[in-house]
């Protein structure tokens, strides 16, 4: 157990047998198709990390909750330094692999629910926090990589979801049972699904009365019977089955529908389950967290692209050309401004009820229950 | 002979036997290409309007120099008519096939042919006019497409035709024989040069003393001995491979890069050889007509575009929402902005010395030899 | 009568007796205000072209309507080639005063009415058509100059006029006899008002049912009794009172606010009174009319700008600068877009029913009666 | 001593005498002319905070120079917690008089001599951090305000000074004396200039070989015998002689050009004098805190101006509409981007030898002696 290594990282996933459909036809093995494994790798960095010297004292810390050390993508930020060292990590990243290394949703879904699992319990007396805290030792003990599936496929937005025509365009409930719930539905643009061992199920939007079976969070395996992973296609995605032939590239990201094709979830891994005033909290500290991490991978992303272009206004002798620095100008001010600004929320953060810290905003409305 | 139908101009394709290599392979047949044939069908609505009784006083008229009704996309304008009447078709194309028609760049080079062949004529008492109109007539009699050969590699753009360490960075005559030139080099970006029939070269930059050979302009079938077009990559190519099935799209592009493996030019297909000081002049024509060809197209292609804009707000219930209202309103705006500033540039353009009419550049710099 | 000299238009000002107030004090001399003054300069340049045979075939034309030489402010276009050349002599007038003539507004007023009142005449058997034409003769055998007195002061826009608590918040009538119509209420942003002979009122918005008092069109002469102009405070207006001894500027603004404190308006110079339908038509006319204007003028100020930003550079020695370069570029841009919009819509242009010529405003919803 | 009340700061002015003309004429009493004392209230408002319990802890801090409590306006930052404090007091600032408090620039220029001043010592074995802390006790003893003598008029921005043809350019030492040095030259856009104790002069540019004389860094109080304020016209200027009469406008900026007409500057006063290499350095310093004081102040006066837009909003009954929505959302994202650059640039701030704390400038160029 403790950190893992990119490669039990990869091994780890190769034991794992999720549905996985991409060009029509069923992946049995997800880790060595060279389309998903570019991806794979992406996230593998974020493990490679730690094993480096250079890195480690970044990305590695102690966890006050389990006492051991480990990986800050599973570790709910408890201090203003933890707000600053995830921008700080994500930029690194985003520089590193020049795309999407599809760790941070994940690590945005346990700190969100660091914050709404408390405010809910002390709303209702229920107990979500305890069984969040545990699903967090088992994450941190295993140092395991989550997803985030928040975004619904929504059908008509001026209709809230139990007004759908089709009850399934949001994820819900339709069985509540003694050991557990079956919820039915979907969660597209799940970027890295199948890179990651566990899906953390949150609400996409603000609910109300007539929600109610709208209004879960959970967490299951990505292997999980009734999920279905179907990869879309992206641009050149052929060209990626070749092996990333296309300069140095080497890593890439792939963006799957998710279908929960009634798919069972324990009651002690249910965060939310019924509580509609809580949605929007739990979406918005989602969204503010998710901000602030592309703040950071956002403009490492930005630095690669700099540096491209660099390249060819260096091979097209071009260097001297006023507009062309002045684009490269733009480039690097747009990341930097990024990048500032996700620093400062994360400096000007607070402690919440539950000790976990949460970003300024800046007056995005978090409502209070 | 005369007007083709689509169905001609397709078959009169099939006849031709161009080296053609897509995907690392080498294609025989051109025509029943998915990819490539989506593109044919773009080209082939130029002849389809032809047929259309709402479009043939739109897209027919006669030629004063053979006498016949021919397709305007083989008439160099000759009255303000014609320039406003090059804008108005590219729009009502470019609406149509929501992408690009590839057939316009041949009557940008054609118009500034028209112009440029008689001012070098004036000069150096040379018979490019002449060339150039049995040309034109040959075109014209036949209904044929014609492609743009004008962007070279370049290499190192800091630096002169003839002094790229790499000869074969820019386009030029390597063997002058008595019964024509033969030509080294290669041509990027050629949209739809296999949807062609002819290929016509220009230069593609300024030109002084010392790139004589590179001073180049001539006109040779797609199928010429030692032509290659190797048609490069593109987003979802391979799904174009499935014969275009997302939703209703018919209609496609591809973009080869065109090598001229020592092609032989006769010399009555030769309309420049060696007159440095109006390559600019040839450029800058060439430039100043597709910049007005595309004042429609693309506003055509934008009306595409806002149409789906406004099917995805249908389909998703957001209708109301303002700030999409104004995300299809600044497309709109650019829309008519391209389209104004084509029609005026056309409705104020004058006659030049050859007859031909030009459009009003804007203090776009065209050198007088 | 007949063409009047600048000198013989700032005599004819100097005759009339306008009830103005500026900087809290009444204006007995409006033609020898140094402040005022410089804005009847700008407005005199529209005389003064009139004598020189450089601009002379631009601007002034022969009158379908009295059969005389005319200036074409007095002139509501009859053909395509009329409405271009009021966008060229915008063009020529911005470049060279710098600032606003002040004369568009009227003849954009008179170009809409010519419109309007046909079309109102024509559902409503009215008369107002003939009264216009009158009028017409009037502005035309005179050589008048006209100010557009159509923003209203407006109060709450969530509000209809006549739902408005202050009912004065739009121009209305108040009394109607049988020789005329008394009106009253205020126009704001009136530029050039005592630069002008008349004031011709039009409606600001679209009206419904209930605002039958405010849906009025009509003229005046500037120094009707009832009639208060009262200037505004500009940036550095007491400057101007200097004698505008910034550089070389002879030529400037000013921006009143007149109030119509019960003005008496015979029949004959009203034209239109109670057809609220017709109020967004007269409104939408006359914007697109003035967006025309603004096309020629505004890109000409530009020219202005350009020239001055030029000169800046010229003196600190920036020349070679690269970003002043692009920003200069970028002014330039902006000019000639706006001219080729204007021209575009003016050479697309179609007649009326009336016979007068309406530009092509793309799209702006003219609601037909 | 110590810290002034507002009343006493404007006191202490009435004291001085110094030379002033506006509007062509000499201003023997500043603080009593309404323009200049508009101005004169908004660099108040950093004395009355330091007098309101709300603001007190924000504004007021021990000076670790003097051991005593002091306004943070004299305080050079000596931590990242004082680099924070800046930004905050000046967006107070700039949210409460809603202009430009002219304080800031006088202390950008103290923090960047507490750095330049101890490289140019380390280096040079000159003495100047030993003078310059002297005067910063008694900048700090008397709670007095500085304004920054950066901007020379400059000339041909594409000669170095002692190449332009006008030695007096850019300022410079025209004589030495036992006792001190004697400067000539002008600053330009010395906004706050006689509302402030002391004039702090430093290059306004890199400085090269033989640009010896014009490598100079001082302080004199703003009524030295030689200089000489020549307040410049604005917008609406004569309208704030009647005292600001606009709404509730209390506060205003003015803006000189401060011409040394041979000033005499005592050697204990001169901070740098001669070393060239650190020109560059001295004018990015201050540059660089510069930038990060308006990231406050400016961010606080879109705040008001967002207050006022929202008004006019409520005034004109417009709240509903959209596309006003989305202009006031501009406005705070712009303020709280620039708010949040410059506090992210404060945290990330890092120690100078000198002790003092300098700003993450984000790659801007400090070149190192």
């Amino acid at each position: 157990m403790g950190l893992k290594t990119k490669s039990q990282y990869i091994e780890s996933l190769r034991k794992m047998k999720p549905t996985v459909y991409m060009f029509g036809e069923k992946i049995p093995n997800v880790v060595d198709n060279p389309r998903l494994r570019a991806a794979i790798e992406a996230t593998g960095v974020t493990y490679e990390l730690a094993e480096m010297d250079k890195y480690r004292d970044l990305i590695v810390t102690q966890s006050p909750l389990i006492n051991e050390p480990i990986n800050r993508f599973t570790l709910p930020p408890s201090s203003v330094e933890d707000l600053v060292a995830r921008v700080k990590i994500n930029r690194v990243l985003g520089n590193r692999v020049g795309t999407c290394h599809q760790r941070c949703t994940g690590l945005d879904c346990l700190s969100a629910l660091a914050i709404v699992t408390y405010d809910i319990d002390k709303k209702h007396k229920t107990n979500y926090y305890d069984r969040f805290q545990e699903f967090l030792k088992y994450m941190q003990k295993n140092d395991l990589t989550a997803n985030a599936g928040v975004t619904d496929v929504k059908g008509d937005r001026s209709l809230s979801p139990h007004e759908q025509p089709d009850k399934d365009m949001y994820l819900r409930v339709v069985e509540r049972r003694d050991d557990g719930m079956v919820v039915r539905g979907a969660k597209a643009h799940q970027t890295g699904s199948i890179s990651s061992h566990e899906i953390i199920v949150l609400p996409t939007r603000a609910l109300g009365k007539g929600d109610e079976d709208y209004a879960v969070a959970f967490a299951v395996p990505t292997d999980s019977p009734g999920l279905i992973h179907v990869v879309g296609r992206s641009t050149l995605d052929t060209r990626e089955l070749d092996g990333c032939d296309i300069g140095n590239v080497r890593y890439s990201k792939y963006c799957p529908t998710v279908i929960f094709d009634d798919v069972f979830v324990p009651w002690d891994r249910v965060f939310m389950c019924g509580e509609v005033e809580f949605a929007v909290e739990m979406v918005a500290r989602f969204s503010a967290f998710h901000r602030q991490s592309h703040g950071g991978c956002k403009s490492g992303r930005i630095d690669c692209m700099v540096g491209a272009a660099l390249t060819m206004v260096d091979y097209s002798g071009t260097g001297k050309a006023g507009h062309l620095k002045q684009k490269v100008i733009d480039m690097i001010h747009r990341a930097e401004t990024l990048y500032g600004c996700s620093l400062a929320a994360s400096y000007e953060g607070r402690e919440e009820p539950s000790g976990t810290y949460f970003i300024d905003p800046v007056g995005q409305c978090i409502q209070d229950p």
